[in-house]
């Protein structure tokens, strides 16, 4: 299969969703025009992303939900999890800590990293807070590369140098910081305040 | 001016954060390369983005840093504050109303809402936290549009229906379900999942 998208992996994890709420209150099977009207966007659009996959369970009636919804996690490679840490146990990392719908997706959280001693220690949502020092010892331990960093702004590039010293090569940045990473690492930035303003741009126009 | 896609929009508010870092640190001209590098994109691209805006702060040694800031918070609209109201106050909904950025980008979280007696009538980052069945009234005396949607995916369309029934125009939804709103309202899916398996996507090609 050709190479996905940003925007058409996007729209599957939204069929996904679509799809797990469906089948949860018992639905068979779903059609195009009800997630496209869920989503406002053309029908065809959602015909369009479904014939990319190898998805085979369309019938008059709609796609067999479960089978799609199986093709589209087959596609974006949930059933190949990932293990990551989460750098920063604030608010921010312990919600995206008992975020359980991580691990549905191929993320699994393995533990937190923090520096405030009366965190270090604990666990949240049965995942341990150890002190940001063992990051390299944990890293090597548990051959985990990817960090979710939650740290402030301010300290969001020291944090990612040391994660990159401690040989994590992924970062998802959920810190309003630009970070100067060596080549080869990747960061993936959530630019949150971006997300917002183009809604914010969208309408106020 | 043209009217800016969401892709201009997301790299405005990067030069943005990496203006207020330089700025910070004392420095007075930034350049398009600096700004390029640090975004892993093309020098040219930060050029054209730039030379869409008002801004006529450019000599051979670089931008003005703090015209260049002020350019960008213009033209996106940071001076012109919107009121909103987060509705969940766990930890997604603390960490949120913690985030002192909104207001630099023009965003005015003025409360919190939820149904937990332990968390109303107490304050977090001092915002109130209300009774979610106060909603309505709240939202007709600040005269709020914007809800900021944190709850569980479980609760997340009843109390989005609740939000509309109480006036809100427009939704930004981080939960990580797919939400059916009546025409004239207008939802922002954060799609947290979505982004973290664009990412994942591409690193496991």
């Amino acid at each position: 299969m050709e190479k996905i998208s940003n925007k058409v992996i996007n729209r599957l994890t939204q069929y996904h969703s679509i799809l797990v709420a469906s089948i949860k209150k018992g639905e068979t099977t779903v059609t195009s025009s009800y997630m496209a009207q869920l989503l406002k966007i053309d029908d065809s659009q959602v015909r369009k992303d479904v014939s990319m996959l190898n998805n085979t369970g369309k019938s008059r009636v709609g796609y067999d939900a479960l089978e799609l919804k199986e093709t589209i996690e087959k596609t974006l490679g949930f059933s190949n999890p990932k293990n990551a840490f989460i750098i920063g146990a604030g608010n921010l990392g312990t919600a995206l800590a008992k975020y359980n719908d991580f691990e549905d997706y191929g993320l699994r959280v393995l533990a937190l990293f923090d520096i405030d001693k009366n965190k270090i220690g604990k666990s949240i949502n049965s995942k341990p807070v150890y002190d940001i020092n063992e990051l390299s010892r944990y890293t090597k331990e548990k051959n985990v590369e990817i960090a979710i960093l939650t740290v402030p702004a301010d300290f969001a590039q020291s944090i990612a140098d040391f994660a990159v010293k401690s040989k994590i090569k992924y970062i998802w940045n959920f810190s309003p910081a630009v970070l100067s990473v060596p080549v080869g690492i990747d960061v993936w930035n959530e630019n949150l305040m971006g997300n917002f303003l183009q809604f914010s741009y969208k309408i106020s126009k």
